[in-house]
Order: C-alpha cells, then sequence, then structure tokens
C-alpha cells in the first residue's frame, strides 16, 4: 500500500512497532542520570513553572487552552534548566534568570507549535498536536502569541545582550527550520549540509539557553562563550539522538512513534549516512521512500535493516559522543562544583537515551 | 452551487464584480492625498527600503525569495511611514527611527505571511499569496524570522521602552488574530466585539509604530500617548475602510478581490449591522452564507443588495469617521508644522478610500 508523500495517515502496522535497539554493546553513559540537575534547579524551576502559567494567561480563552495543552503535556524543560543551571554556574544572584528561563521555553514551545504545522504532524509528546485539536490557525497564532510573551519577559529582565542573544537565536531557528524544508526528501544531503540544520533549528536555542546568565551576570567573556559552545555542543548531540531515536526507541519514552521521520520523509544522519555507504539497490530505496514517499508495508524494518548493515545509527550515536566530549571539554574552565557536575552529566544523560 | 467552508474556489462570476460602490453621496475627504505624508518621509524611507532589502538576507535562499516576493509587492509602507512622520513631528536627531520603521514593517509582513495560512488565501495584494506557491511551511518560517530579524532591530536601536512596546505589539497582534478565529463565523458578534477584535489584529501596530517615535526622542509622556492614540483611531479607521471596500471596492486599487471577507466567512462592520438591523429572513441568510459557508451564485450581489438596504456601509465609514477625528484631535497638542499637517491628511487619506 503506498502512502502519500504529506499524507501521514498511521497504519495499525506502523504504530510501536518493537524494533529491537540495535546498539547495546558498548554505552559508557549507561548509568548518567538527570537527576543531579533537576534536584540542583528545582526550587528555581518552580518559579519559571508559575512564570510559565502566569504568561500564558489571556482573556482570549482559546490561547492559555492551547498554550497549555502543550507546555502541561510533560516536556522535560531541558532548555530552561540549563539556563538555571548556567546562572547557578555564573554565581548569578539576581532573578532575571527565572523570566529568561520562561522565555527561553517559550520560544521552544512556539517553534513546536509551528513545526507541528510545517511538518504535517498528528502527534506531539505522546498527545495529539495542537494543529489537529485547534486548527492550524490557533498553532501559529499562539505560537506567535507565545514568541511575544518571550520578548517581553527579556525586556522586562533589561539585559540588551541577552536579547540580542536571544532575538538572533529566534532568527538562526527559522533559518535552520527553512534549510531543512530546502533539503527535504533530497537523499544526497551531506553531513555537512546536515549539521547546519541542526546547528540552526535545535542546537542554536540551546546554545543561547546557557549563554545568556554568565551574560546576566556580568561574567568574562571567555565564560561566556564556554557555556555557549557547551549549549550548542550538547544541543548538537541531543539532536542526533533523537535522529537515532526515531529509528529505534520505544514510542512511550521518545512521546512520539518510532518511524516517524521516516514517513515524513525526514533526511536525518542515520539515513545520510546510509545512504552514502549504501548499494545502488539501496540508494534506489533511499528515494523511492524519502524522494517520492512511496512507503509500503514492511519498508520502516527494511530501512533499519540497511541501517544495521552499515552501523548508521551506532556511527550516529558515536558522532552524537563526539560532541558531547566538546561540550563537556567547554565547560573545563570552571572550578569543580556541583552544579558543573550536574551539567556535565547532563551530556552523558542525553547520549544514555538512546539505550 | 455549494462552495464547503474553507475550500475557497473562486468562481469565475465572482471575481472582480463591478460593484457600484453604494455611498458616493457626501465625502467631505474626497481630495486628501497621502502626497504630502510621502514626500516629507522620502528621504528616511529611502534608508528604510535599504534597511529592509539588507535584513531579508539570508544565505538560506528560500528567506530572501519568500520575504521579498511579499516586501516588493508594492504595498503603501503606511505603517513605516507613520514611524519615520511622528519622528519628525518629535523633533528627533538620531537615526533609530530608521531601524524601528523597518522593524515595524517585518512585524506587519510577518503578521501578513501568518494570516495567509489561518485564512487560506490564494491572492495577497494582487500577487498569489507565498503559501500557494511556496507553502504553508515557508510562510510560517519566513515570517518567524522576520519577526526574529525586526526584534534584533530593535535590540540595535536600544530603547528597551520602545522594545517593550513592539513586543506587548506583537502580543496584542496575536491575540487579536485568536479572538477573530474565536468570532470567526459567528454572525451574533456584537459591534463591540468586532472592535476588541480589530484593536488587537490592526489598530495595536499602528499605535505601536506612532508611539516608539516620541519615545526615542525622549518627549514628554503626554507626547508619546498622544501619538499613540493617533495610530490607534487610525488603524481602527483604516481597517474599517478596508471592511467597507470588500464589499464594494475595486480588485485593482484594493490588491485583493472584492468579497474576499464574505467568501472566507469572516465577521466585519458592515455584517455586523446588517446582521442586527436585518429582518429574520435576512438574517437565516447571513447564518447560511457566513456561518454554514453555503454560498451560491448571486449572494455576493444579495449581501451588497441587504446592505444597501441597510446603510451598513455608510455607517461603516461613518464610524470609521468618528476614529478618524478621534485621530485628529490627539495631535491638538502639536504646534503646526507641515508634519503635522501631512499626519493630518493622511487620516482623510485613509477614509477616502472607500471611495
Amino acid at each position: 500500500m503506498n502512502i502519500p508523500t504529506g499524507h501521514h495517515s498511521r497504519q495499525p502496522g506502523f504504530q510501536h512497532v518493537g524494533v529491537v535497539v540495535p546498539f547495546e554493546e558498548k554505552h559508557p553513559e549507561k548509568n548518567a542520570s538527570i537527576e543531579k540537575l533537576v534536584s540542583l534547579v528545582a526550587a528555581d524551576m518552580d518559579r519559571v513553572n508559575a512564570m510559565i502559567l502566569s504568561r500564558t494567561g489571556s482573556e482570549v480563552t482559546m490561547i492559555p487552552e492551547v498554550a497549555n495543552h502543550l507546555i502541561s503535556s510533560g516536556g522535560k524543560r531541558l532548555r530552561p534548566m540549563l539556563t538555571l543551571a548556567t546562572a547557578g554556574l555564573s554565581e548569578y544572584e539576581g532573578d532575571g534568570h527565572v523570566k529568561l528561563a520562561a522565555a527561553v521555553e517559550f520560544m521552544h514551545t512556539a517553534t513546536l507549535l509551528h513545526d507541528d504545522v510545517v511538518d504535517e504532524s498528528d502527534m506531539r509528546r505522546g498527545k495529539i498536536a495542537a494543529r489537529i485539536k485547534w486548527g492550524n490557525e490557533a498553532s501559529v497564532l499562539v505560537g506567535d502569541f507565545l514568541l511575544g510573551q518571550a520578548f517581553r519577559m527579556m525586556v522586562e529582565v533589561g539585559s540588551l545582550r541577552a536579547l540580542d542573544i536571544l532575538s538572533a537565536a529566534a532568527t538562526v531557528i527559522a533559518e535552520g527550520e527553512v534549510m531543512q524544508l530546502a533539503a527535504a526528501k533530497n537523499t544526497e544531503t551531506t553531513e555537512d549540509e546536515y549539521l547546519a540544520v541542526i546547528r540552526g533549528k535545535t542546537a542554536e536555542l540551546f546554545a543561547a539557553a546557557c549563554e545568556v546568565s554568565p551574560v546576566i551576570a556580568g561574567r568574562p567573556k571567555a565564560e561566556q562563550a564556554a557555556c555557549r559552545s557547551y549549549g550548542m555542543n550538547l544541543g548538537i548531540a541531543f539532536q542526533l539522538i533523537d535522529d537515532a531515536l526515531d529509528y529505534g526507541g520505544k514510542a512511550a519514552t521518545l512521546g512520539k512513534n518510532v518511524g516517524d521521520d521516516f514517513r515524513e520523509g525526514k533526511i536525518t544522519l542515520p539515513v545520510v549516512l546510509s545512504f552514502r555507504r549504501g548499494s545502488a539497490e539501496e540508494r534506489a530505496f533511499w528515494k523511492r521512500v524519502l524522494e517520492q514517499g512511496e512507503i509500503e508495508d514492511g519498508d520502516l524494518e527494511q530501512a533499519i535493516s540497511i541501517m544495521r548493515r552499515h552501523k548508521s545509527l551506532e556511527d550516529t550515536v558515536e558522532r552524537a559522543r563526539h560532541y558531547g566530549s566538546m561540550a563537556r571539554d567547554a565547560l573545563a574552565l570552571f572550578p569543580t562544583s556541583p552544579m558543573k557536575q550536574a551539567l556535565l552529566e547532563t551530556v552523558d544523560f542525553c547520549i544514555a537515551r538512546a539505550y
């Protein structure tokens, strides 16, 4: 059976396929946990959550409805946690970091709402996508509302430099998404081109989330750059693991279905590697399923089998480890502290998600 | 023939209907022109246009393509002209007004791009809508890019107060659009509810565009409030005339087709007035065409005929005149000057568009 491109009907045989994760051998990050980070920022995070709740309020009732559908759906809130943690690392003593963290989460939520329209997604974080429940219109407009609120909070903090970093991030994120659009369904995308996409669409917000805290704390340029570099490389690693998970995670953990990227014709690193390493026959397969969108029963299993043959998933995780190492090294100039330790372990945690 | 709701097929008999404008009797603004304003801000506007061109640039080639499709399509650029004119009125001597004016135009363009996705429009400013040519995705993302660039320019100007005004405007605009979404296809919308929608979706950006200039010029609060009030009331008048034009303008001047609002089931003031003043039979007509979206041949002509019967278009223009008067009076505290004269005449010009 053919599924036309862009029409994401879910076939029962496709959902929740119990694919065996093919990269179980060596995973040094096995016991890494995010708990240390969570507990160190817990008090601040309560304030961020209260801020988020109060700033989604509007007399226009549809706005809090749509916003909270997504915001309350249990995302990890990793990005605002990073803003809070780097504020701790920077020994920041004001309370601007709370508003900046909430602004970062709003920017992220706005991106998700707009992404769903772009991807024509049916699911998001294990829940029905807002665009299905309220329509594309509401997703676009509530995203715009949240972006506006994010900027208002930044303005209240009053740091022009933080505003500069986050507004620049907003444009870079949009550029990354447009790049992805242009690269969509092009199996000849190179690894470099793919990296440029995920630097924009994912890593830039991680980088900005980490950079603003030392900036408002008035720390030296070198520390600002170090935090930015930590965020950027962590963001790249995070996205690469997401890419691998889409071909081998469990739907329950991931909050979306295995094979979503595949069905949407998204070119991610496992595909880029498999295509380059593949036979003529395999390339024809990738072109048929991802470029023409002619997906038949068993094609996802076939894709995973090709990836296994070329070790594309293992190597995607290896690439993620490389960026993870860069993220860890970026923090070297900070003295040992519980917060630094928690940030280092967060890198391992992001990679351990692959298991 | 029935047209299903939300599916905006254009019937040949519907396009460019040469409807006779039914309110020719008295129009004191007949000879009003925007030429005075245009010539007074011409030098600054050249700088704004250069700024707009440079800030739509991106290595991601689809971005300038989509952005320039809309930006170069000959909008009047009324909003940035207002920022420049109020800067003149405020005797501002820096050059922040150029970036703020460009930011205002980018915010407006982003709104148009996102509106097209929301309205499922096929046409915009007499050209094929970007969403038809490049897809909804590109419209959403390039809109996001332009919003980001708008904020970057504001940050460069460095006035936190101007940033506050424009970021608040961004959220109010989105709120107005969501309100419109919630009111869509509800013929029982009251005039007050409708006014709240257009204050948000249209007038707020006019108000912000006029307020930021006295703010960066450091003028007294009373002058800031006066400029804001001028913009707000001008914006309301402008939108009301747009509403009237949709039932009686010429497609060539308007840049979109007569009857667009009607076909999209949009509730505007001419409809609100006609529904309240109408017979049971007429109300059934409005419910059928606007709520159920069952539009048949001749229905647009029928709608215009009902509006004529109840003088709904004349009275929409009368309401616009009321807000126009408020806009003019708001400027009373400024001494006579060519710039003030140009701003006063701009009010008349906006109303004269109805003829």
